[in-house]
């Protein structure tokens, strides 16, 4: 892979843990405790919305939500850091399972066989 | 920013919800839901490790963890391209906001200190 | 407190975490992992729903939800017992912190405060 | 059932909702989330721990962590009053169900065992 943004935020996460001694801390199990933590924080900006759609959401909204985005994607890169995860090949991976798993002609536009059907 | 594995990721995502006409359900509010649940499947698999080492991991546990880490970061992908927000921009400007809330000397090592401060 | 619901629960779940001898794995850190698994879980049932209002859960997701909530309920129980925490008092207790919080008048049916305010 | 200290509680919060005029935003779906995101605040407590035993909790990280457990029992007793569930029974039943799942012969202290089947 080329060297690509995701390895820029890697390596400064790397020298705010470093310069704070917090490795100490990261064990992967907490660092996937801390992601949650912050995926619901994310999920806390959207509780109270009628449908949740983007035009629900002001210029305050919009700010928090990206940066709870940012938390969850730099516990992300630092539990891939941790565990020698290429990230972006994960995705792609698990992109193609998914394919497999839900055949496009089976599922298409189908909300009933889409909540059936566990992603 | 110059072309990079995200981008390939996020045309992927784009096809794969287009072939199956699931852009209608992924209002942002449901996309974070969906992240959530990701975040805690991947939870799961540490849940009743002792302390959740590396070395309490095993090769089964390693594959499922990859796999629940990239349906984490496809929905993060799929939140940023709904919501036109540049991930890792957003991750570099939070560890800048970041550094100033914890200033290295006042937190460094302190495990106390550490967690009574909300990260 | 007058012998109620709970305590039956409570004793069941004694009676059944001894007869597995999983009590080793019983720390509350663990215990709230895996409660926050199991809240994942019981969302999953709604993440895609266009409101999540009542009428669009039919019976098989109904059932899901219920023993999903149970889930919840039995780890709340666990934890609880494992920190002395009497629930039903600490729920009022943070009722009447709630009402201090938020005071009526000024948070009536107004979705912004709503929002707004984090409870 | 009887009169138990459950349904004090879920008196006191129909009470505190409809003074505020909040029923409109509690449908199902917004009680999961908003659940879901307690059960994070509550995991918070923990994360950073190195084993999360009850030694490692100080009277503020008890305080702290008996106010989320009221939040998560507050929402699930607010969504068992909209979905008309008897908690305690669903306790039961998932207790019931659990008991076949995991018979105690096959999985008693076997830590591998516990992890693999997924409670």
């Amino acid at each position: 892979m080329p060297t690509d943004a995701s390895l820029i935020v890697r390596d400064k996460l790397r020298q705010f843990v470093a310069e704070r001694d917090w490795g100490q801390f990261h064990t992967p199990k907490n660092l996937a405790s801390a992601l949650t933590v912050e995926a619901a924080e994310l999920l806390e900006n959207f509780q109270w919305l009628p449908t949740g759609k983007p035009e629900e959401l002001n210029e305050q909204a919009r700010t928090a939500i990206r940066h709870e985005m940012a938390d969850v994607m730099n516990y992300l890169i630092m539990l891939a850091d941790t565990l020698d995860v290429d990230l972006f090949a994960a995705c792609q991976e698990k992109i193609a399972l998914n394919a497999l798993k839900y055949p496009a002609p089976l599922v298409k536009g189908d909300a009933r066989k889409y909540t059936q059907y566990k992603r």
